[in-house]
């Protein structure tokens, strides 16, 4: 009996390094690792819980669930934001550039910047680059311009996120208003040039969304355009969708699907978007008197200009064939969904709904992805919170007879579950909304238990994603 | 050599089967059985992300944690509301009575509701009620009056929350506004009586908040005083902190603190609130011209009406203390910062953030107590999002030249790590702002591990707290 006996004794501490080194995910862990890494980071821009659950109410019932909401890890990351001018002192509320270069980076910088350093400008390595001098493959797709701060974040270093192509970097204006200059970042004074050169100069492998006005001028040194430089650089340069979904895999791609940024899904009833509520004379004397008319409440409808644009699933799925192909070493992919953010700036809940649409169903290629490649980390988050707010449709003091209302902008939907939801935009009287500064969701897939705390600073976003592609360990 | 082989085989069984049934915790999980199962659950009142932020921000800096950012387990609830006169029909903004019963009860009910159904107004039985039929010991502690809908939404049954002391229990007016009636509630009509003697009448072992005005009014039989009632009902009833710490343990208490809502911590600097942006008349002409003056920065400081009141911390200590004591099958417990939600109505956003530090100082009781009893679950949650909202100090479009401004109430805090914070109120025009409709956080202890999902709906909150307990199970 002897033999046996020893073979217990060998099965019984085999058992117990089991339960004490990979407590409850022994056989996943095991099988895990026999896979290459790979992260799939999906920024929701501006999509803050409010945004969920706007989205939810409208897509799947107040009672239903988006597919997101069925990611089992969930985190909280708080927004960091710094001073320009004095770099220590915190600042509440971000924009896509300072919140994408956080964590592209793990630094805390300024509004504005790209993949810099607030007050000395210092270039930050990405974890984009990073994972290709790892030897990973990189990718990049967003609904807005390719050049827009969250994708630029991760693969360009630029003062102003406004410096977008050759043909903006001194004295760039919008709607006449002087926006700034990135004169160090001119190639020619020993920089990397503006975002476009930069992206057409780098080695990511696919990079896909809107933006062709970016790469039609003439690169810095003049003569050729960014995208004949892209091309020359071993890109194939692709328009539309059929020939995005046609390519073989194995190329390095840039897919500029729109002049800048991409058209979304859905829109307002004959295109409204919020409006004021117009009080009649006497309430304008006084709150408790006279009666107030709302907003007609509405529904949303297919926005007429999306046509041809490939989805941003469509995009995640050709990204994922690119970046998935005969790949032994893993890859880095960034997804945004970029017009939450664009059309909560402009009040149109109906637009920022079907955005976020958007980034469900390239969560749902993302998962299936992850499915087969059990090594595959998705994160969900968000960059910044947004102006909008799900306000009573029914004030909470109706009863008080006197008109509440918003002095906002509002959108009063009618649902598919045949209830009134109202939006209110209301954090300044301009063009566009503000951003806001709460704490953004986190969600993982099941990689991602154990990795991803409670809580996280959105430079920590930075550090997990640089733990699971194994950034940190010799090859 | 046959014995130790074969108590080899068994021990090799025994971690084998240890492996698979508690993977991960199989010290933890043998050792807390062993307790009696207890549950925590710590209710912000519109406690959402963006309170969180704001308090983080003021109180530890952007960079730093709360003890309730420490909570490992993090999921995120969807609140849920339905018509009164269709239930059918969702509501997408509740209030913290039907969004208490839907924690207490596992129902979705109107707005209005205490742990009774829409529509039909069958009394609903809640969580606590059902922890004292099985032998466990409940307790319920808030900052706003006992009979308020979050603490009455665990122990009582009425139609209107409302409807707090017999003195109010018809035709309730509040500022000459009629609220309405529960006549279905007297006891003389078969119901329970007003939701001050339902408590005085209830098998609750710690009752402690604010209210005493709806004990000391007659009972709905007359004669004797509410708080009389609980006397002869096996309360003992205190009014002070002192009176409160230094009860032996194992008493049944009430505790009422002040008339009604208890005082809050702080204020904004000499009690100012959130005031109007002052535009000059060339900017109310067009939104390009003129200045505009933004209320004057400030601190918060000491709200010299706190005087003795006990904190939320104190009434928590207490309250574990009572249910702790000799107790070998567990409790229910029910924390509640309240005024969290009443500061934001008023607009106060100094109000909010040193409740919700009070809520944090609860937790680090709870957490305390959970260490020595390690059976405990600790649930943090809110009951419905709220007013305030994180905007720009200045503004994202300040380039732009023209005043950009709130059209709500604002309030401008220099927080101590030295930045500029601005809160912006403008869900309307009224004397107090409206909640919003967003998903509120939840957030347990290590015990909520692998019980609490990464998103719920809030009644399933009441089945987490449920199957805690063991309250399906045959004792």
């Amino acid at each position: 009996m002897q033999p046996i006996s020893n073979s217990f004794k060998r099965l019984y501490l085999a058992a117990l390094v089991l339960c004490i080194a990979a407590p409850g995910f022994n056989a996943l862990a095991s099988d895990e690792a026999s896979y290459p890494p790979n992260v799939i980071l999906i920024i929701g821009d501006g999509m803050d819980d409010v945004q969920i659950s706007i989205a939810r109410n409208y897509l799947v019932g107040a009672n239903g669930r988006l597919i997101l909401d069925s990611l089992p890890v969930r985190s909280t990351a708080q927004v960091l934001t710094v001073d320009e001018e004095n770099p220590d002192l915190p600042v509440y509320v971000a924009d896509s550039a300072n919140s994408a270069t956080s964590i592209s980076t793990g630094i805390v910088t300024s509004r504005g910047r790209i993949g810099t350093r607030a007050g000395s400008d210092e270039d930050v390595v990405t974890i984009l680059e990073q994972a290709q001098q790892k030897g990973l493959k990189t990718g990049l797709v967003a609904t807005s311009s390719v050049t827009d701060a969250t994708p630029a974040s991760f693969a360009a270093h630029v003062k102003l996120r406004m410096c977008a192509d050759p043909a903006n970097m001194i004295d760039i204006t919008y709607m006449g208003v002087a926006l700034g200059s990135c004169p160090d970042d001119l190639i020619a004074n020993g920089g990397p040039g503006s975002i476009s050169e930069q992206l057409a100069n780098s080695g990511v492998d696919v990079i896909l969304g809107g933006g062709s006005k970016h790469f039609e001028t003439p690169t810095e040194a003049g003569g050729e355009s960014v995208s004949d430089l892209a091309r020359r650089n071993g890109f194939e340069v692709v328009t539309t969708g059929d020939e995005l979904a046609s390519l073989p895999a194995g190329k390095r791609v840039l897919g500029l699907f729109g002049e800048s940024t991409l058209p979304v899904r859905t829109r307002g009833e004959d295109g409204r978007g919020a409006e004021k509520a117009d009080p009649s004379l006497l309430n304008s004397v006084h709150w408790y008197l006279g009666s107030v008319e709302l907003p007609e409440p509405m529904k949303c409808e297919a926005n007429p200009d999306y046509g041809n644009t490939p989805s941003l699933k469509a995009m995640t799925d050709a990204a994922l064939l690119q970046l998935g192909h005969e790949n032994k070493n893993g890859f880095f992919l960034m997804i945004e969904s970029a017009s939450i953010d664009k059309q909560a700036h402009a009040r149109n809940a109906c637009g920022s709904i079907g955005e976020l649409e958007q980034l469900n169903e390239a969560l749902e290629s993302a998962l299936a992805f992850a499915e087969k490649n059990p090594n595959t980390l998705i994160l969900v988050t968000a960059d910044h919170g947004h102006a909008a707010q799900i306000i009573p449709y029914e004030s909470l003091f109706g009863q008080f007879g006197a008109p509440v209302y918003s002095l906002g902008q509002i959108v009063r939907l009618m649902t598919p579950e045949g209830a009134g939801l109202a939006v209110n935009y209301a954090t300044n009287d301009f063009m566009m909304e503000e951003h806001t500064g709460a704490q953004v969701p986190l969600m993982a897939n099941e990689v991602g238990r154990g990795l991803v705390p409670g809580m996280v600073t959105q430079p920590e976003i930075y550090g997990l994603m640089f733990e699971h592609l194994g950034l940190g360990t010799e090859k």
